[in-house]
This record gives C-alpha cells, structure tokens and sequence, in this order.
C-alpha cells in the first residue's frame, strides 16, 4: 500500500522551474513569491508553512502561507543575500481548528455541542503532550472547573486557538520537493556595459595599447554612465595559422592574430599580453575601473591556440588526429585553422574541468568578478553547471554571462544551467510585432525565471544590418530600445561614434570593415556626429528611474502605427514610457495612449509628463497623446507621467 | 563533478502529467504521440527513440523518433491493449552520422578528406567491435581495399549508414524519466448511461420492485440506444435512524429509508437488499443486461448505516465518541443520522483498505466492471490510487466513475489519481459563455488528458433549475448539449418522462419532490409528453457519427446570438455540428457558420447538410448558414455535412 493516507497534496508549486531540476533566480532585495496548491479529502481546515533557509545553513526559517482561494495559497518571503535559498511547504491538518469551525457551526445552528467539548478538550490535551506547554495545563484546568457556557466560550476563544497553533501537530503533514532560488546581486539584473577592445584604445596607429592607455578612457566611460567595461580576451596569442586582417588566412607581419587564438609561449589563459602590460598593470586597471565606480567584465573563451602551452604540457586534453596532428576549430567548410578546441572526451575528463574552473578562479582573485563568456553552447553542458556552481560557491558575486547565439532552447538552457545573463536575438529583432512578441517572451513568460537579458545593440562580431543601413538615427533608435526595453544592455566601442563601415558591400555581412579582431585601431572618440550626449543623458535616465532597472515591468501600449513602438516601465511611483520610430528614414506620428488607469490617475486629472530626453515638461489631461517622432530630431521620446501636484501644473493642464 | 558530459537534454517531454507523477489516459485502439526537446551542445547529430512496452513486460519496444522543427522530436505508437504502458524516451548523439554529414559539406565545398576518412573508418571498425556483425568486416576490408574515391562513396553510402546505425552506440545515451499511460477501453470514454433506480422500476404501488422487475425495462432501454445502466445501492438499508419521505428525519412505517444506508442484519456490502431478490438474481440482472447489448454500474458508497455488520464484526473501523456513540456524517449543520463513517485513521488502516478492495472484486466477480464511487473527494486520496489500482491490476476493464461535485482541484485530482471518468459542473452550466469556457478547459486544456467527463443531466439528487423552469424544451435542449459535448452522457430515470416537481418551490432546491432516496414509486414510462424519441435518435446518432464519440475533437463555431450554442466534431470524414437554444422559453435564430476549410469544402462548393433529428437533407453552399430555434419545435438542431457527391446535389446546392 503505497503512500501514508491523510496525505495532503501540494501541486502546482510557484515557482519551479522544469520539476525542481534547477534553481530559479532573483536578485538580492527581492522577495520572493511561492505560491501552490494545497488541499485534502474532505474538509479539514489545512495550515501551510514555507520553509527557507539560505543553502548550507542547518535551520530553517518559517514563514506562514495564507489562503488565496480555490485550493491555492501563498506566502513571500525576503532574499536578502547574495547566495541560493532553498524552499519547500509543508502543509497539515489543523485538528483543533477544523474542531473550532464544525462546533462554531452547530453552536450558531443551536445545537447542542456537551460531546463535541469532550472532544475540543482531547486536541487540548494532546497538544500539552506534544509541547509540555504549562500554559495548556491550565487550559484544561480552567475548562475542568468550568460549565458548559464556559468551556464553551473557552476553547473557542482566539487565544487558545494562538496557543495551539503555536504547537502544531505536524506528525502527518506533507512537504513538497525542496527547491532552490539562486540570489544574485543587482548588477545581474541591472547594468549599462561597455565593450571595450583594447585594440581600439590605441593612439599610436599600429601599435597595441597597453592596460595604462585603457585607464585613460575610464572617466569618460564613467562620466557615460556605464557600469560595466568589458574586455575581449587580454592573453598572449599564437603565432601558428595566425589571421590577418579582415580575416585573411595569412597575417602579414606585424598583425597582432585575433585575441580568441590565445596561448603563445609566453603563457596561456592566466597570462596577459605582454604589449597590453604586467599582470600587476592589469590589477591596476581593474582597480582604477572600481575607482570610477564600474566594474571589468572579462572574456572567457575555452579553446587554444596552436601555440597553447597546454598542449605540450597537456597533450591529454586534446584530440590528435592521425596524422598527429590536432583538428582545428571548424564550422564546415568554415575553418578556424588560428584555434584548436579541447577535447572534452578526454579521459583526463576531470583534470581539464578543474584547469578551467582554475582559469576562473584565477581571474576572480584579480579582482574579476564577472565573466562573459565566449560560444557556451560549444562545450557541455554539464561542464556549466559544474563550474559556475565550483565558482559561486566560494563567489557568489561572481556573474556569467552567455555568448550564445544560438537555438532557442539551447539558449534557454545554458541558462537554467546556471549563466546569470544572456546575450539574446534582440539584435536581430527589429519590426514592431516581433519586439513585441520576443519581449514578451522575455518578460512574461517562464523565461523571466532565469533567463536575464542582456541586450548588447553590437558586439565586435555583429554590425546589424538596421545599423548599416539606417546611420545615426538607427543607432540612437536601437540605443534607446537596447537601454529601455531590458536592465541589462550593452555597446561595443564605436557604437557611440555611429560607426558603420561593414566588411563587403552594406547588408551582406554583419562584420565590420578592418575590425579590431584582426588590427590595431586608433580612434577619435570625439568625432563629429558622435552620440555620447545621448548615452550619457539614457545612462542617466537609467539610473534616475528605478522602474528602467527592472525587466518584468514592461508593458506594451497603444500606438496605432506599425513604425512607432510604445512601451512603459512602473515601479512604485516611478513611471516612464518609451516611443520610438522603428523607421530610420521617414518621421511618423500616431496617438499614443498613456495607461492611466494603472497610475491612479483619472482621465479628466491633469498630469505632467517630462520628455527626458530633451528636459520638455508638459501639463496634460487624458490617456490620449500625440507624438511625432523625426529621424533626424527625435528619433525616439521618453516620458515620466507624474500627477500634478503644483496649482501651477494644474492650471496649465491642456 | 555532477553528471556525465556529453549528456543530451530531454525535457519538456508530452504528454506527462505532473512531472510524471500520474499516468495519462487513452484508450484500445488510439496512438499515443510522444513529444520532447532533445539537444546537446554543438552540433553533433542526435538519434533518439520512444521505448515502450506494457507494464510487468520485461523487453522494450523501440519506436525511431524524428525531428520536427526547434529541437522537437516526435514519435508515435499504438495502443493495442487494455493495461497500462510504460515509455521512456533515448537520446544519443551519433556519430557516424555526425561524421557524414561533416565530410559530406567539406567534400561538397571541395576540400581534401584524407584524415577524415581514416577518422571515418575507426567509427566504422568502433560498431564492428561493439556488435561482431560480419558485414562490418566486409565493410572494412572493402574500405582497405579501395582509393580514395571509393573510400569516400563507401563511407558516404546509404547502405553503409543503415547498417551503422542498426548497431547504434548508445554508451553515452540520455534516458528520460519512464512515464505512464492507462490504456483503458472504448466504454471509458464513451457511452450513454441510464441511471435506473430500483425504486422507480416497481409496478405496485408502495412496494420494491424486484430484479425480475428491472429486468423487464432492459429491451426498451436498449432500444433507447442505452450502453449502461447504473444502479444506485442494492444492498439491505438499516432501521436505525431510518430517513422517511422527503428526508425526514424519523421514518413512517414502510418507510424503506436511503439506500446509501448500507447495512443491516441481513448483511452489508456484499449482500443485496432481499426485497431486490438474491444474489442469483441479481447475477441474472448483469447477464440479461449483456444480453440486451448493454452493461450494468453499480454504486460504492464507502458508509455504513449504524447497524451496518462491520460495526460489530470490526469496531476498529469506526471512531466510538466519549459516549460510546459513533459520529453520524455530517457537513455541520446539516445531518446524516443514519449514515456512519468510517474511521480512515483506524489502526487496522490495511485491514480496512483490503476490505473495500475485496467488496469491489466481490462486486467483479458477479460480472460488475462499473462503479459509480459515492463522494469520493471525502474519502483519502491514497486510497483510492491504491484501490483502483488493486483492482485494475487484475481487471483493468473495470472503469470507475467519480461522483465528485467539490472544487475543480479535488475533482480534477481524483482523476489524475486513477478515475477512469468523472462527473463534471456540466449541470450547472447554462449560460453560453460559461459553457464554451468549461467545455475548452476540458477537451483542450490539461484535463484532457487524464480527466474524462461523464455528462449528467440529471441525477436522483439534482434536477438542475433550468429543468424546473424550462419544461420540455429544457429537457430536450440538456439532452442534446450532454449528449453531443461529451462522448459519455448520462440520465437519471424519469428525465425522459420530463419529470421536473422540485421539493418545495421551483427554483430553491435541486431536489425531487417524493425522491425515490425515501420512497416506492410507480411510473407510466410511456406517459404523454415524454421525449424517448427524442432520446432513442440522439443515442442513435451518436453510434452513427463517429465523430460523437471522442471528446478533444470539440470546435466552436460562429453563432452570433448569445441564445444560440453552435459547435461541432469531426472524425476523419464524419463531420457533425450542433446548434442549440440555450432559452427553453424563446425561439432565436442567427447565421451559423460551418467551418467549410476543415471539411475541405470550398466556400463557392456545393454540399450535403443532413438534419439528422428530423431527416431533412438540403444541398448549401457557403459556410454562412441560417438556423431558427423554436422551443417547442426544434430546441436543437443536428447537422451532418457532406461534399455532394451526386449531379442532383450538385444541381440543387441553392
């Protein structure tokens, strides 16, 4: 005979992700939500715990759940560390109060109840065996000595209900599966990064910068309002099979080989480039990067150069092919004759998974505290798990983010698995109806779980085609999008310059003319047409406005044109909208509608709506409101609504 | 190190219910169509395969499942047998095929594959020495023996692939969780049901019938078109507390009291009542319904009357109070006084269990394979998953039906715990909206599968308002509604005479006045007025129209006329649509529209609509559809649609 009966059932948890197979995430300073459904035969009345407990401690904290209604409960409780919790219900029969209710009942139906007292006295009782309360002896003293009216009147009173519930008599109830929530820090959700190659931080042409002239841009960077400046790989790279610009088979002298060949002689993936500068001048750099109130971000790419030092001192992590040779990256016919890959069939199997979580840990002890990190979705899966959980548990403030351009759900999974952030298909994303099909995805749907965006409007790798094409007014259309629609997002350097040069003719790569990949740069950071007031002004806007600093707030709105998108953000009191014209090349117009409703603001209220951008402050009246948005002007609008609050706003209210 | 690398991904697999918690339901005759995410990292080629087999079988059936689209996987198999079956799904990446389809790319782009044929060759000596198959040594020597183009066409070869692949390497394969599926028969998900009560089948007044008696109803019933007939309790009824007419609380002599109040002297849950007859006679009943082509479903009340045998043979079944009393039901206020519970929390719990178990195989055994479970959300769910289970283990064509009007939560749970059908809220559905919602959450949502609905319009204790106040119309209206929404439908005796006088005013209870729960009565089953015709042609078309006889197949269609319920059900070529008057009281017309692009009609195509309650045939053309709803005429409307076939339909089509 299977299973205990009495049993209680407790289905549907909230949250839980896939069976309890892996951990949801939030943020610190959240409170996390659980919800499920309890019930049991009958018409006990049940009471429900979750329990909690931050991950290696032994005791759990309670937290009581409350009745929602048809068979579901709920109860939050506050995440206040960077760490994972685990949570599970427990859920019972609440003998005494099932007790209260069914007397309660017949008492107001006038019956008479002298047994059913008996009975209420015996749950008493056994709740004294149970806890040795003294304060139950008296209970039943003080029922012993009375009559009917008094016993009566004495175990129906809510304090004997209190001193019972205090000692609940759990020896039947059921717990669900323990699950887990990871707790990250806020820059896991919340962030405006940076890409920085070191290749276009030069002011020599043709020669490398070094970490010295990086520092050199980060009061800039910090002035921008970015909080996160994140570098290519920064280690010595192979001389064998080494590109040449713009990707040429043969590099010429004197071209530096792309930074993902990386190992040379002069060491490996825990050495840095020696024209970049010492290890201690890293150190440096990363400190001077947190004295400008960001953080460095580093490239974490599992593969070698044929010059790596591991291959002559690991031949065992590598696969050698029977001409003795090792296979180079490839992608048929695509080939990467510059990288080899390991060999995770190695039979050193857990040898090379430590030296990666090693790299790792290497990097955390710098001062790196968050990793990017490079075709995820080329190496096992299990391997992620693994190593993200190795180094968050020593660092829990230590942050991946996933390179994965790839399918859909081996996106998703390199998420569940444990990346904290993930670069997206926002970049490809630019019709109205497919951002707002994505989005919702994104911020609606299971997604939101785990899967944190980070939406990057160019990478080194990835000029988009809307870029090429559309010039400034693209570029400060998908900045605003990029920055607005998700918390986390990103530029790669250049991208404040509008620089737009494709490799090949416009529309048929998504490669950038002589990128730095293959070539040292040197760039005039303040050159015309430039959109650095922009950044600066949407960074500011960013932080100004908590409710840009969350991804499950968005909602789309009205807007009656398929070139113009209109999407807002409200945390508390704190609400602003987003319009902007998708079309780079013709200006449109169309009402857009403010949700009022959802602002506590009635439709005949005067309000006051701030363009942000510009500083343009409106009184209004009405949910309806007309924009005009011009490529060249404005290509984009934001508004924060407010009540009007001054006799001045309300006056001038249209 | 957690997990092996290499590991394929499985998840999101369908259908499993409840993280696999539950099996599924199907039944004799249907496929089972297996869904699930299947992926790796990188870009190997991935084989995977269903495994099935019948529970307590030791060797698996494989069936190859093949890629849909977005990492989705597919398969199908039969179901050929009343059991239960088991199904997992395998997954592994496969290498040959891997190795195919990268040279075959490299070749195609014109590259050189010295190496990898060597590569290719040690995959194909890896299945020799994995399955000694003697035509992988041909293969071998065949390869040895050639240049380099006939090591590649060798290689490259379909036949060489097959017989790789008929010795595939699953070393590091993926396993999904083993799932279930209940494989019930047909009756399971359709029928028609006639709940016959002994009472109302006497033919002197004041007096039980008899079995004898019943029997003589059984050649109309079948006529009728009927597939079950279910009797409330027969067992002997207990004197103690004894219920009169219309519940009242003391009996007048004569009185025969409930029949939920099971026992007396004359024995308990495996006796009948000696009124009925004997045992044999009762055995004779069972056998004359199989003859009239029918089958007979009997009530399990899990409840004693106080003078049950199982209080005194097993007082350890029942919780005595401080007086020495046993707690009669109740649901405060109200009272059951002759009906006693028994004590779940008993001590001799397996003694219990075992002994309900051996009423139902008792039951079984006199030829019963139907039970109508009296209140079953009262009684522990663990229970139930271990009963049904005990008997369907041995009797896997027994089908329990659960009398379960509680919270869409425990009702939907006593499914998923094994109930082969369920009564629904269908009697209190009325409104359109409210109906259309009920009706999508059943066939096309979750419950579909594992939760079959058995339609009741009316039973022996509800006779819904809208029979009260609707009359004949009504009584047709429900009967069409229960009978074509849902392939299992139900009536209770005397619903085809349209017999609606509520206990006391219309409108306040769903009870009958002068119930047969308390009392003899004698009918007039042909009395004017009655609607067996009408009964007799639904059920006929029911077993006509294969269409009829599945539930998920249900589409709503146009009707714009709140009054007016269109829907319908298609089945290979059989198509069937339904319109009825939700208003007994009015007569409603409106357009209907077929769905003529899922018959495959063009809308300027002429075709057949069969009326099929009244016969009319009449050529259309056009999916628009004209439909007046008269109470007292046509309630309900049945359309069976047809390309034309012949030139005089052709030429008629209007």
């Amino acid at each position: 005979m299977q299973g205990a009966f009495g049993d209680i059932v407790i289905e549907d948890v909230y949250p839980e992700l896939d069976c309890g197979r892996y951990p949801v995430k939030r943020e610190v300073g959240d409170r996390l939500e659980v919800w499920a459904d309890i019930f049991k035969e009958g018409h006990d009345v049940i009471s429900a715990i979750v329990k909690h407990r931050e991950e290696g401690n032994e005791a759990w904290s309670e937290t009581p759940m409350r009745f929602f209604g048809n068979d579901r409960w709920t109860a939050a409780f506050d995440l206040t560390k960077n760490t994972r919790y685990e949570y599970a219900i427990v859920a019972w029969a609440d003998s005494f109060e099932t007790w209260r209710r069914e007397a309660g009942k017949k008492v107001e139906a006038g019956q008479e109840v002298t047994l059913e007292l008996v009975e209420g006295r015996s749950i008493v009782a056994a709740a004294y065996e149970r806890s040795k309360d003294k304060r139950l002896v008296r209970t039943l003293k003080t029922f012993d000595a009375a009559d009917y009216e008094g016993r009566l009147a004495l175990l129906r009173s809510t304090e004997v209900a209190d001193l019972i519930a205090s000692h609940p008599d759990r020896s039947r109830s059921s717990t669900s599966e323990t699950l887990l929530v990871t707790v990250d820090r806020e820059r896991a959700r919340y962030g405006a990064w940076y890409e920085m190659f070191h290749r276009s931080q030069g002011i020599v042409p043709g020669e490398s910068a070094t970490f010295a002239d990086m520092e050199e841009r980060l009061p800039e960077l910090s002035e921008l309002g970015f909080d996160v400046v994140y570098l290519v790989p920064i280690h010595p790279i192979g001389a064998t099979n080494r590109k040449g610009k713009n990707n040429a088979t043969v590099a010429a002298p004197g071209d530096p080989g792309s930074p993902y060949g990386i190992g040379s002689a002069e060491g490996g993936h825990m050495a840095v480039h020696p024209d970049l500068g010492t290890l201690e001048n890293f150190r440096r750099f990363v400190e001077q990067t947190h004295e400008h109130g960001m953080e460095v971000a580093l490239d974490f790419a599992i593969q070698a150069s044929p010059d790596h030092p591991y291959i002559r001192e690991h031949p065992e992590w590598f696969r050698f092919r029977p001409d003795g040779s090792i296979k180079y990256a490839e992608n048929p016919p695509k080939k990467y004759q510059d990288i080899v890959n390991v060999d995770w069939d190695s039979e050193d199997r857990d040898g090379l998974w430590r030296e990666w979580r090693d790299v790792l840990l290497f990097w955390v002890e710098q001062g790196v505290k968050i990793f990017r990190v490079d075709n995820p979705h080329t190496k096992p899966f299990a391997f992620w798990e693994w190593v993200i959980r190795e180094v968050q548990k020593d660092y829990p403030d230590v942050i991946f983010l996933s390179e994965a351009f790839t399918r859909p759900k081996v996106m998703k999974n390199l998420a569940k698995l444990g990346f904290t952030q993930s670069y997206t298909y926002f970049t490809w994303r630019n019709e109205k109806q497919e951002i707002i099909e994505y989005l919702t995805e994104l911020t609606k749907d299971w997604p939101k779980e785990y899967m944190r965006p980070n939406f990057f409007a160019n990478t080194h790798d990835i000029l988009p085609h809307i870029l090429q094409f559309g010039g400034r007014p693209a570029f400060i259309m998908r900045l605003v999008l990029a920055a607005t629609l998700s918390p986390t997002y990103g530029i790669y350097n250049g991208y404040e310059l509008c620089e737009n040069t494709p490799r090949g003719e416009r529309g048929t790569t998504v490669y950038y003319q002589d990128s730095e990949v293959y070539e040292y740069k040197v760039w005039d950071w303040d050159r015309p047409g430039n959109i650095k007031d922009y950044v600066k002004r949407i960074n500011g806007i960013r932080r100004e406005n908590p409710a840009m600093q969350e991804l499950t707030n968005l909602e789309f709105h009205e807007a009656p044109n398929d070139d113009i998108l209109f999407y807002g953000k409200k945390t508390g009191d704190n609400a602003v909208f987003v319009a902007a014209n998708l079309d780079p090349h013709e200006a449109h117009d169309t009402h857009v509608r403010f949700p009022l409703w959802d602002l506590g603001i009635a439709e005949d209220e005067p309000y006051v709506v701030e363009e942000l951008l510009s500083g343009r402050r409106m009184q209004a009246r009405g949910s309806y409101f007309w924009v005009r948005l011009a490529p060249e002007e404005n290509p984009a609008e934001i508004f924060r609504l407010s009540r009007a609050e001054t006799a001045e706003d309300r006056a001038d209210a249209r």
